[in-house]
């Protein structure tokens, strides 16, 4: 039988990298950290729990790198550079196979952004995964969600609504070809954070957040702590490949009030449009513009012709009747 | 019905401290925290689970604080001072009279100690509060697990043994007096984080660890990092105050394999005892000297006649056959 301490031993310990952000890592009552001179900390949660957040019999490896995913795409959001993580699972039982998937999607996303498991906390429990991510940023480069300003466009990265069409095909409320869905399920499963794109955003975005609950919601955000409004063009929205083979109606929809994209959605001044063209060169990753911050709240969806289209936020909330 | 936004402006959002090392609190896609200069950041987590670690129905504010107080003895355990801490929290449902109690429960001790909830993350699903703190410390000042000396004293604050005391006479394990319960109680259900003693033992102790699975196995982690053994004196144990009218045998193994107790156990140079003593007049704690580091490994247990003693660590496991 495994214990607790050979659980974390076996599968969630490894060597510190040596002159690296960690001074010291799992195994003691708290890890040290030293984020780089003259900059600040930036720190995220999130917490994803079995039957609401992932269907019970996930792939192990798959939820490894969601996990995480989702966190560093909070840093993204920010503009911060990740340093480390630190993860508390809830398990029902400590079974080898699933740890060792788990540990494996994990660690594998924690090694291409090269950084470190910090420090945790295992127990017995329904199963539950809290992962709280650490990085850095200047304190005047992190991108807030309160800097937007009248005339700024709001862009979007990569795609948008193939992460809900999976989820809506497996949950059987519609039907995709085996094709299709096999094409759309990685954006449910394996999210990709906008670490990179984040980073590169620095000095461009006026404002930025994650496109976590759907674009709509998620925008909102920024406009409320901006105290602003927009104008989306529906029309001009990056619909994901699948997406795209689907009726308008649907198209707008997921795309608006999606969830789970994991693309980052940014205001930047008209003035910088050639440096965001630039940085979506060199971050790899396709920018869209997809609409203008106004003086007067309020977010209005439009289509190409200028027509205002009846759409609204539903952006979800765990704890709405549902 | 009160959403997921509504609950987190309600209970747990707060304006942040004018300067202080939070920089951007509750509302962004992180919060930005600024570890004072030349410091390094103490970083650590707990999950605590309905069933597992609190019985259902557990008082609602005792439960807020006893989640923070947990995750303070970390950094305490560390001579770490507190910054701030985020929380996740998994609920079935949105009730507003727990959270009520909760968050007051949680936030008086946040206040008690100067520091600010700085994010988080809610979601339907079996109880579960995750938090996550923050604390600085100069590097080489840190109380690592690993700096223990042959030779070295062992010290432990406070009493040990009322918390387990009261966790078994609540699970009808054994009987107390309603009045010897209720005295017991407070040590199981509101812990108190040796915060002061921490920082105040910074340059004082070798090694230290916060007493949470029971003396016995928390002292054989210093032990194991450090590459030493100790000597134990039973009988020099400061039990807690009910515990002291129970049968010496249960006073032995309740203040050796407790738990919950959160008291730090450390060790300092025989030269220090003046300072050791000093300090706990300062941090108002008592300090008890229990034993001695030996070259040789092993944790031997004797009485006050030297006469070796047979108990050995039951230290809690979450996956151990129970």
């Amino acid at each position: 039988m495994l214990s607790e301490f050979d659980l974390i031993a076996r599968y969630f310990t490894r060597p510190a990298h040596p002159g690296g952000p960690v001074l010291l890592g799992v195994g003691d009552d708290c890890a040290l950290l030293a984020p780089p001179p003259g900059e600040t900390l930036a720190v995220s949660t999130d917490m994803l729990v079995e039957g609401r957040h992932f269907f019970a019999g996930t792939d192990a490896e798959a939820l490894g790198h969601k996990a995480l995913a989702v966190n560093l795409s909070d840093l993204a959001a920010m503009g911060a550079r990740p340093l480390g993580f630190t993860l508390a699972l809830a398990l029902p039982a400590a079974e080898p196979a699933w740890l060792e998937k788990f540990s494996l999607g994990l660690l594998a996303l924690a090694d291409a952004q090269g950084i470190e498991l910090v420090g945790g906390d295992t127990t017995r429990g329904p199963l539950n995964i809290c992962i709280t991510v650490f990085g850095s940023v200047p304190e005047r480069r992190a991108l807030r969600r309160d800097g937007a300003a009248a005339g700024d466009e709001v862009w979007v990265s990569g795609t948008l609504g193939d992460a809900r069409l999976a989820l809506e095909a497996l949950q059987q409320k519609l039907t995709l070809s085996p094709e299709a869905l096999q094409a759309a399920s990685p954006r449910l499963h394996r999210p990709t954070p906008r670490v990179a794109l984040g980073l590169a955003l620095r000095s461009i975005a006026s404002a930025a957040i994650d496109v976590s609950d759907g674009l709509l919601g998620d925008l909102g955000h920024v406009l409320q702590r901006s105290a602003l409004g927009a104008v989306i063009d529906a029309d001009a929205l990056p619909f994901g490949k699948v997406l795209a083979q689907q009726p308008v109606s649907m198209q707008h929809e997921f795309a608006l009030n999606g969830g789970d994209d994991y693309e980052l959605c940014f205001t930047a001044p008209v003035a910088l449009r050639a440096s965001v063209q630039a940085v979506a060169a060199e971050a790899g990753v396709a920018l869209t513009c997809i609409g203008r911050i106004t003086p007067e709240p309020g977010l209005r969806v439009t289509d190409a012709s200028g027509q205002t289209l009846n759409l609204t936020s539903r952006s979800f909330d765990h704890f709405a009747r549902s």
